[in-house]
């Protein structure tokens, strides 16, 4: 890139930061009514301007088609007409939550009579960097905006277009609400550097929300000192307990590694208690198999299904986001929890039984963002816990801890009330 | 340094890290009552150990006067049996505290029967890097502790042997509660590359806590993907509205700037409104004239008295942690928020008035961990807020937000309870 235009490129993004930044402040003390006017005129910009939002991902599609972007890509950025209707009805939804902003987390009172108050208020400025889903831009605008935050995103360069389109319509919300606009901007280019000038900002940024594989994810962490809500691999398990109920277990295991597989909380790994390997086992592998599913097991999974292929070491450390399952025969809680541990990602792990003693050492003993009992990994989803709505799922372990919903796009500060106390010496 | 002293100290980092994981693996499901009654070994062991504690500490003395360490530096590092017996109440109190680990921070139920909780879990390894007080050894390993955390200490050079002393009496109490020793270690050296090494074990440490000046907190910063529990300057404010009541006015300042000048809550500004200058506003800077504290003001602050100085643009943004104090006429409650929120540091500050509208504003419009309203600014501390102990007041506005505390040194996990639910297509 020639220094001149990179200059400019640099103006340009400081601009966008303090533009933010500012956003940030008045929106942080803004009613909660107006950011929900802001969100429901959006919607109906975006309803008004389906055509305008379709032409320009048609562009999108044709830039992507011809720089040779893969099928399942193009299919993951491509709109219609119902799928902006489902932008609209997201932010609709995102307006009816309650406002996470000011609400009172704790309060107390000191002997002394000081009065302490802990208190949720915006985060600041989010910066979203995402690949190829235009709903993002929407989803991510929405929730951003409920939280009281400015935020700055960064669309893949196959939904550059369709992105600008719908981010005119969130900000046509806000002003129509009386907000700021720079609430919500999105970098002016797909120009990769513009992401290296983002993770630079860290006096205008407050947090990155990377959305988008492990590489993206390990750019951000090597390039930025700013704050990180990353979501790493979903190396989910099921394990099947001596006490699990044979059909509940088949269910939620077909469930939890097919109902998508390309989604984070989809199961990889299934393992299964010696005691039950050729009952339950064997039903769960089996079906999978019917279903298409290729099963890589250990030996003893092998001995079930000429079906069953080899598993190697790395298929125990492998998130497939496809068709395939890895298996193992485990000898108990101990070396299900201990394999869990050493091979998951910390994202979410399910356990089939119907011992509640055993259930509970499971909840317990698993070091992970979400942790099942008798359920389908597959509700790993703020929708799903009743968050409305979420910008990821966080696998690491400060702040925000699985889904990232509104109030986790919130921090929080203290309000001390007194009558002229002072502190003794 | 040599190769293979190098090579040496990274394999004896690597063991540290790798036994503080294990070590915070059987932690985490530690009983509440084990973890006490290490706190309260380790007490006795401090009581008992005072003599070779103080031994160590009198040569670190010796090593640090011989290296021309200042006088300031070397009464920190300083240990009497006072100082003991203090660290060791300081065990004791943390002991007394409310166990955070698995609390119930939230529970519902969703339409398809889904109960999801959220449980307050360790945060896992806590890497702390501090300077020269050796009671951090005790507070912090105790803190950590009791939250269930591992934790890797990296005292200054000017109390090594002083925090190896202490921690011999912390692992002293783990042995006899059962607990793993090595949930609390050192580095074992003053080697600066140490400090490296620790900043680069991403997989070993969940969160570094830099207890010290900018420039370690920078360094740590620039050096490490490792999260971090930042405390940067406490540039704190006094508001003096124009509602003030002028006794509570002048003790509050008072207070605020010199009950201890070098700690982070200590006033640095004092921001007066117009209205009040020369009654309320001209009480207080005589109260700190006449007690012996330096005064930069600008020049209505000058008009007061001619033993104020002049001050420059850089005065409103120093941290003087000593007995000088910047002061500023302001036009009103805007002006003095808009100065708070571009010179403040955003750690603690404070409003006084008679006029709770003009508060609430006030405690609205400042965006600081900690915003007051009639009291001093140095109640910004862990033991004042009710939290028994903290390892520190963060500035980051991520996961710990001010004082940060034992619950603040946990984070949480969803546990989902169903009954066989799978997620509909």
């Amino acid at each position: 890139m020639a220094t001149q235009l990179k200059d400019a490129l640099l103006a340009d993004m400081r601009a966008i930061g303090l533009a933010a930044r500012a956003a940030a402040g008045a929106l942080a003390g803004a009613p909660h009514a107006a950011k929900d006017a802001a969100l429901r005129a959006a919607a109906r910009s975006l309803r008004e301007g389906t055509k305008a939002i379709l032409d320009a991902n048609a562009g999108d599609m044709g830039d992507a088609g011809a720089a040779g972007v893969s099928p399942a890509l193009l299919d993951r950025a491509k709109l219609d007409a119902r799928r902006v209707e489902a932008m609209a009805s997201g932010l609709e939804a995102v307006a009816d939550l309650g406002d996470p902003v000011g609400a009172e987390i704790a309060r107390w009172t000191r002997p002394n009579g000081l009065d302490i108050a802990r208190v949720r208020v915006p985060l600041g400025v989010v910066g979203v960097i995402y690949e190829s889903r235009p709903n993002v831009t929407a989803d991510a605008g929405a929730l951003c905006l409920k939280a009281g935050n400015a935020v700055i995103l960064r669309p893949g360069s196959e939904s550059f277009h369709s992105a600008h389109a719908i981010l005119r319509c969130l900000r046509a919300g806000l002003e129509a609400a009386g907000l700021p606009e720079d609430a919500v901007q999105a970098v002016p280019t797909t120009d990769r550097a513009a992401v290296g000038m983002l993770l630079a900002m860290d006096d205008c940024v407050d947090v990155i929300v990377p959305r988008g594989g492990r590489s993206l994810i390990e750019r951000v962490r090597a390039e930025s000192r700013i704050p990180v809500f990353a979501h790493l691999d979903g190396n989910c398990h099921v394990y099947l307990h001596a006490g699990a109920d044979p059909s509940m277990a088949r269910s939620i295991v077909l469930n939890a590694k097919l109902r998508r597989v390309g989604i984070c909380g989809a199961a990889e790994s299934l393992l299964i208690d010696e005691a039950v390997l050729e009952t339950v086992g064997a039903g769960a592998v089996k079906g999978l198999l019917d279903a298409g599913c290729a099963v890589r097991g250990d030996a003893a999974v092998r001995a079930l299904d000429p079906r069953v292929e080899a598993a190697d070491e790395a298929d125990w450390g492998t998130e497939y986001l496809d068709g395939i399952i890895s298996a193992k025969a485990v000898s108990g809680l101990d070396e299900a929890i201990a394999h869990v541990d050493r091979y998951g990602s910390h994202h979410t792990d399910a356990i089939v039984t119907a011992d509640d003693a055993a259930a509970a050492r499971f909840l317990a003993g698993v070091d992970s963002a979400i942790v099942v009992h008798n359920a389908s990994t597959q509700f790993a989803d703020g929708g799903e816990f009743g968050m409305g709505a979420e910008i990821g799922i966080s696998t690491g372990r400060l702040h925000a801890r699985g889904p990232v919903g509104v109030e986790q796009l919130t921090t929080y500060k203290y309000l001390v009330r007194g009558r002229g106390q002072t502190r003794p010496a």
